[in-house]
């Protein structure tokens, strides 16, 4: 449908913004406009923005998040707990765990699932690392915080194993009922865990939210 | 929900993404990590045409289509034909029409439609510099090509007042049969012009597609 964008400037931004996901031609020209149509400052800092975070960001050489520094804020802040590290399967993830404000540990980013469909295998991610982590680092507790799929549960059993012979507590996350739904709309596998996996009522009310 | 980056670059990154139109704070986020999973050269390159585009992309003095010169190149080729303009809301629809091929003469991007309720008055938008080019140019003919509504009508017929004394011939597009659209799902104002408007149907193997 686009075709004669009349001006090479525009058709190289929208080119390149289509590389992005979910980005069609249609929106990266929308996108193009837009930015024409606005103040010139606006499109500078956002092209700027790209640049300097994508020159600038590296992988912290401890946990493999993201970091400015070759080890990352979390890493180096002596108030987390420094012997309990929440394993996740990506950088989004450790953004998402960190907005809960419920873990005070560190993290470690395995960078993906055992997937072996889409050719995903252990020594593809950070576990060697992680394992490695145990040894030197004297870790009390690791959580298994990967999604509730197939390649999470395939990936939390690897780990496990590859951890048994060594004396630290291995938990994961709960699963149970998501708060807000309703009873009657929760799957029988969810509700059957929640049912093994009760607590307490009057644990709950320790519990600081 | 996103609330620790952990780094000031990726927070900046998608503060600055999440201003684009119908891009909130997951997506910019979602599209910030996939430019940090990509080679350096994608994101830099994303980044400079964005800076480049709207840095040297102005608009043309003409016909207020954007350009990269005073000129438009449409407006400045010669095989054109330079007597018959066809009069459009913004730039995406010269876009739209120059992929059907089917112009051969110049534009003029009015740069909105007449809405009261919007605060756009005709004194808003390019039309007395259409006039100004219907009398310095000595324009045969104005098709406009304005959308089918409210709006747009407005705007058609304001525009069709203002050239009523000048000798200029005001043409619109069409209005009828979508082509591919079954008959029965037509909207009765629509099909209503279509017969009004019909043409003969021997007319039809004469046009160029």
């Amino acid at each position: 449908m686009i075709s004669s964008f009349n001006s090479s400037l525009l058709e190289n931004a929208v080119n390149e913004l289509s590389k992005l996901p979910g980005i069609g031609r249609k929106t990266a020209l929308r996108l193009a406009l837009h930015m024409l149509r606005r103040d010139e400052n606006e499109a500078v800092a956002l092209g700027e923005s790209i640049i300097n975070m994508r020159r600038n960001i590296c992988y912290c050489s401890r946990c493999h998040n993201i970091s400015e520094q070759e080890i990352c804020p979390i890493c180096n802040d002596s108030r987390r707990d420094q012997e309990t590290v929440c394993v996740v399967e990506n950088v989004k993830d450790v953004i998402t765990i960190e907005s809960t404000r419920q873990h005070s540990g560190l993290y470690h980013v395995l960078g993906g699932l055992i997937s072996p469909l889409d050719g995903i295998s252990p020594s593809d991610l950070e576990i060697e690392s992680l394992v490695a982590r145990v040894k030197e680092e004297k870790l009390k507790e690791i959580i298994l915080a990967l999604s509730p799929t197939i390649e999470g549960d395939t990936t939390n059993f690897y780990i496990f194993r590859k951890l048994a012979d060594l004396p630290v507590r291995v938990t994961m996350l709960a699963r149970g009922l998501s708060i807000g739904n309703e009873l009657e709309y929760t799957d029988e596998l969810t509700l059957g865990k929640s049912i093994q996996n009760r607590v307490l009522f009057s644990d709950s009310f320790n519990q600081k939210s």
